[in-house]
């Protein structure tokens, strides 16, 4: 009685596939059943008196449901890792693996959610009929700007926390690794030139991220050069972010020509920078290039001119990775019954995640390993402790 | 890292309460992550791979992911238990409860998804929205007559399985349970007078599953008598009903009136059938009374005057449990990647519960204990060659 037939598979021999036959999870029951006496309390008749108590007051189903350790994650397929717009088939591998992270590094289960819709209208109804069977939205890999409204209208309408991790999760992880950065090169926020190479999901939620940290020379950069008010181009998202980070300065131009001098460079465009932009930067300079699998610039071509070089591959030192935040944040979350996830819970996240490297700070230790096991339990505890604070804790 | 404590609880201390603590069930990943190379197969950069297959080729998806074995759950909690239209909050335990069974019973991976809307048309879409995700639909606990649309339209959209239990699971395992009832009686089908009272989700399906097994004199009751054409009030639904039924023998009248010597009556209606009325029916009698907790005629008093005595309840012999049918419905249904389940799967499934009693058959044994371990692999296997004879499927 299994689905898949883990001995013959068109790809049989390829370790990736292997991995891969019959998904990567399962649900599995807490309770067992042996007889009749125990079916008459997991199911009917005795689980009536249990629905009945949530019936007269809905908190029950924080003690009774699994509903407030789930969270479903929620994709559309149009924005899968480097791949685009595949669809929500050919997304599920990721939301698979995404639902394993989830589990591992912060004992949070999760329900990979693919929608057979890319209309923005459509999967806001969807989530919101969904809500009463998640304790929080983790939305994925969904394409801006329309990741923007559904994630804003989202937060609105629901009472769980609603997370783009695409957004936040970066912004969190390349926070946490920029302050180490700078704290290594004794920098102070407010004291750093920015640049900010792409201005999709990640790259303006990095922006923002890092106003709240306290960066007042920041940058963003589309194809079409840096985001100022002078462009008659800009979407309001983009429009609204120049006011907030080049206008303040009149930085206005080219990437070339905002990188010189820059302190920090941080690539999530997935397009390539060429090593001589790179040589103009400030001395000692931070470069971060995320893109997967190639790096904006190659740590290999950016260690020959800055001292701090971060990417998202796991096969160099500081990798930028979502799993050091998303799966402590909805742990932390969901151990207070948090209402949302808040700007502060998210600052709280990325100092926890900074502050465990403490004393063993170096170029090549900025940020923990996604294997560190003290990551996910600092995140949880900044976060419910953040979420306290902000007033979105129902315990 | 736990999001319900156990050891408190506003119910603590109720055996039923306290194993609900924290709900019944998680999910797990079926793959272990020690280190950046198993996270570089099982996440970026090696599951983009898996995505570009899929995506080239959606069948992949059977061999890659967890969807071809696992069912959503899908309420809108209208028609919970007895409990009536509970919500979908307090219907959570049910289907948490539901996902075991089909674990436990079946090995089908299952989601509880309680939906926040009762609009059919919504519901419909949603449920084609989520429909990626999962290797089939399995409604439950919608109020009828809205169960009946929203079924006959998913099953026309989608090309998974779709399966509104509380119809076709209590069919199946009814008519198996008479099936055998009718063996011991010396009774052919043909030749057997019956009587449902109820005419809502599962009186419908019950009637129905029995004419295509070959009873012909048939009549359904309503709360106001039985279903025939010369009613003006009939939903277009009971109205087919009625033409399908008695309209064949002319009957007409209460139930009481319809009685009077019919050999097998099955209630799914809730009520309580007089000790009188049973005792007008032919001798030998076949009795079912399947209202839960309370059967319509209880056991003690249909045993003065029925040879043959089935409830809905563990505490009686002959117990009619749809856990009997669907965790072994779905599992032989996803054994061969079916798109449908057919009426053919259905009475395949019937025949292989009602054969698994064989020699054993007698009063207090016309159907087998949901806990019989043969019973999962028979209807399955059952399941599995139905869909093949009626072409649905797909390996």
């Amino acid at each position: 009685m299994a689905a898949a037939d883990s001995s013959s598979h068109p790809h049989a021999g390829d370790p990736v596939f292997d991995l891969h036959v019959g998904g990567k999870m399962q649900t599995v029951s807490t309770v067992s059943l042996t007889g009749a006496d125990d079916l008459s309390k997991a199911y009917t008749p005795g689980v009536a008196l249990v629905c009945e108590a949530i019936a007269a007051d809905p908190s029950m189903t924080q003690h009774y449901t699994w509903v407030p350790n789930v969270v479903a994650i929620v994709s559309d397929g149009t924005a899968v890792l480097g791949l685009g717009d595949i669809g929500p088939a050919a997304a599920m591998p990721v939301m698979e693996g995404k639902a394993v992270l989830f589990k591992q590094f912060g004992g949070v289960d999760a329900v990979p959610i693919c929608l057979d819709t890319t209309d923005v209208e459509e999967i806001i109804e969807t989530v919101v009929r969904l809500a009463p069977s998640f304790g929080g939205i983790n939305l994925e890999d969904i394409s801006a700007p329309r990741c923007f409204e559904i994630e804003d209208r989202l937060k609105e309408r629901l009472d769980i926390p609603v997370f783009h991790d695409d957004q936040h999760g970066t912004a969190v992880v390349a926070l946490a690794a920029l302050t180490n950065a700078l704290r290594l090169t004794g920098r102070s926020p407010e004291g750093t030139r920015v640049v900010i190479s792409g201005a999709g999901a990640a790259g303006v939620a990095v922006a923002r991220i890092l106003l709240e940290a306290g960066i007042k020379d920041l940058a963003v950069v589309d194809r079409k050069g840096v985001l100022h008010s002078g462009r008659g181009d800009l979407t309001p998202v983009k429009r609204a972010l120049a006011v907030d980070t080049a206008d303040h300065f009149g930085r206005t131009g080219s990437l070339a020509d905002v990188l010189v001098g820059a302190d920090v460079f941080i690539g999530v465009s997935g397009g390539t920078v060429p090593e001589e932009y790179v040589a103009t930067m400030a001395p000692e300079s931070i470069v971060f290039g995320l893109a997967n699998p190639m790096p904006e610039v190659h740590p290999d071509v950016a260690h020959r001119h800055a001292r701090v070089v971060a990417t998202g591959r796991s096969d160099f030192p500081n990798q930028i990775n979502n799993v050091l935040a998303f799966p402590g944040i909805f742990r932390g979350a969901f151990d207070v019954h948090a209402t949302a996830i808040t700007e502060g819970m998210k600052l709280a996240a990325a100092e926890a995640l900074a502050a465990l490297v403490g004393d063993d700070l170096s170029e090549d230790l900025i940020i923990p390993s996604p294997f560190d096991p003290r990551v996910g339990p600092a995140v949880a505890a900044a976060v419910s402790a953040a979420a306290r604070r902000d007033g979105v804790a129902r315990r």
